[in-house]
């Protein structure tokens, strides 16, 4: 709890502005920065890489914390940036929290004329987040934003100690769907379609664990996690699973490992 | 028996030259025409496609029933056909059967110049191949190639009967291995690799029916029929099979029912 006290410190006396998605590790930011720092807005970009209704519970989780929140509309998809994403797929993480980093800086702006007052602007990268090479944090860095997780080594599992013991209930994982799309073009179609896929393989086979449902070249390329996988190692359910995919409008549906 | 009488006569007393891949269709066709026919000379194409077992095979064959056979080589991986072909990998058969005429034109060329006198064409197409749209049959016609069983509305279960009515064994279907390349370019490397790919498949599950081990962008796309696919669901042998075709050099495997 040393670390939950350093954390709280962190942010005593300031403005703060976060960038939210809903997750628990930013969550857990917006959390301790609206009750012990002296101002918080919690700022979602719905960018058209999360469903509808993972903005819409992060609303809800921040309203039930009495965290101010704001949702700015900047979809991708709409505009020049879905293109500079499908040029260079492989940098999208890097040039989509560029983006969001530019947003985030022209809220915090606002935000400081508001209050008259230097504001900081924060994420909810972890610690453990800090091992894997993420383009993403890069871009965060380059514009001055902040990961007082990381910052004071918070993994993910004392996030969830915490949260714990505050009482607040770990909401589900949702990851951007633009990692599910293997090749160019992100469209909103495919994008729909990995998601609605998922939530039907969630709710058909009763997953709890991690999976994936990515679109290679319009192929359905399922990834259920060895402990799971004999849920789907059935010929009526890979036969019924084959056909809604195809419904959805993947052209063929596979089942791989990892 | 009538359409065997029939074919028979369709050889009667002509000098053939037909092409052959040691398969049942062009193995009856070659046959009839050797023992009903004047002379006949069957010819292979080596154009890199099929596997080198394969062509062996259709030798031992022809040797054993006595019918002269010639390999050509022509291995499209090492000349500019496969450039052509991996530029347009949609009319891949027509390309490589349009080039396997001109071949077998110049091996008829040969083959008249010494008998000094006409030589026919034929491959072995059967009656039911003319159902399914194959560019190759088309390019065949092009160069005045003929295919006695289509002609003769000899279908596939009729190849099987006359070949039995010769005591003759039916030979295991060998496709062209250049269909299992999704994308291009078709290499030696992912001809060989996919070909690996079902010689283990075949043999560490006991497959007897209709299966695929196809290449699109590196993934093994492994299908297998319905009524063997409970043969591969089972997590070991799924995490068996990953761990083989990962070490021949596939980056991801994937399981399709069609």
């Amino acid at each position: 709890m040393e670390k939950f006290r350093r954390l709280k410190e962190y942010f005593r006396g300031k403005v703060s502005l976060v960038s939210y998605s809903g997750g628990m590790d930013s969550l857990l930011v917006a959390l301790v920065s609206r009750y012990y720092g002296r101002y918080t807005l919690a700022v979602t970009v719905d960018n058209g890489f999360f469903p509808e209704e993972v903005i819409k519970k992060g609303r809800e989780i921040a309203r039930r914390y009495g965290i101010d929140h704001k949702v700015v509309n900047f979809n991708y998809l709409r505009n020049r940036v879905i293109c500079e994403i499908n040029r260079n797929l492989k940098n999208r993480c890097y040039i989509c929290k560029r983006h969001m980093a530019k947003i985030l800086l022209e809220e915090r702006e606002r935000l400081r004329n508001t209050f008259n007052r230097e504001v900081i602007v924060v994420d909810g990268t972890n610690y453990d987040d800090l091992s894997e090479d993420r383009p993403g944090i890069r871009a965060y860095r380059e514009y001055g934003i902040s990961s007082p997780l990381a910052e004071l080594e918070i993994g993910k599992e004392e996030v969830k100690e915490i949260l714990k013991f505050l009482g607040v209930p770990i909401p589900r994982e949702d990851s951007c769907l633009a990692t599910r799309i293997l090749n160019p073009p992100i469209t909103e179609e495919r994008l729909k379609r990995v998601y609605e896929g998922e939530r039907f393989l969630a709710s058909y086979l009763g997953l709890e664990g991690y999976f994936r449902v990515r679109d290679f070249h319009n192929i359905a390329l399922i990834q259920i996690e060895e402990k799971e996988i004999h849920k789907i190692l059935d010929v009526n359910k890979f036969k019924e699973i084959d056909k809604r995919f195809k419904e959805m409008g993947f052209e063929r549906v596979a089942l791989t490992l990892r």
